[in-house]
């Protein structure tokens, strides 16, 4: 499975929170092989949960995992510190990012830190979130805490 | 209310983790002037979610807040890697914590972001870390990602 495969995942959940009302940010955990072991996104405005980031919802889909060197989180968005830290704490072997373009988080640290970390750029992962940050800014800042 | 009246409500939720059959870690974040607005503890066991770390369960129990600058942490062990990177994100201005002899997240790091960070070392804290790492090494290991 390519890394643009997987995008396809995180960005079909980052669609599925816009529909929802949520903020569009999507994301999705991989073994080594291609397995989708969960996925998931941004929970702010529909549980008004804060502590739910789409890597957040991805890792907790997954359920309870023995180690995540060989795995994959990807996501449509560059992972805030929060989401940074969590890759870094579990070890998560690999982070395929959709853009980095309207925010930018610790990806630099986590590639400083051993992670293998793939930027795509993706048009449609950018669009996404330019459209909502012009349409919502007040609710973007609010979730990066600004 | 002072570091150590503020530790007391974490050292509570802790215990309550440890009578569930949880990881004995609690959270709790305050306002400036000693509110409580939320208070947590660790859900791997109870919830089976490896997502809900002491100080994200009381950063959700706080619900939607307009800004973290004023508000403290507080946090019976020093916070990992993820727990530290959602006091970056969200610019929580202090983090007090109960100890950090048992294991060291990333409070050096956040003290060099401008976090305050007051760290009390509480024999309690200790006592109820190094009892749990003995009883049960293999799910003190799952909740680091080692």
């Amino acid at each position: 499975m390519s890394p643009e495969q997987m995008l396809d995942v995180a960005v079909e959940e980052a669609r599925k929170g816009l529909a929802e009302g949520g903020i569009p940010i999507g994301a999705a955990l991989f073994s080594s092989d291609g397995t989708l072991l969960g996925a998931g996104h941004n929970q702010r405005v529909q549980n008004d949960d804060p502590s739910i980031h789409a890597e957040t919802d991805a890792f907790r889909a997954a359920g309870r995992q023995r180690g995540y060197r060989s795995t994959i989180m990807v996501t449509t968005l560059s992972p805030c510190w929060y989401c940074s830290g969590l890759v870094r704490q579990f070890n998560i072997g690999a982070v395929v990012i959709g853009e980095s373009r309207t925010f930018t988080g610790g990806h630099d640290w986590l590639a400083e830190h051993g992670v293998a970390v793939t930027l795509l750029d993706d048009e449609r992962c950018v669009a996404m979130m330019e459209d909502f940050i012009a349409e919502r800014p007040d609710l973007w800042a609010e979730d990066i805490g600004e």
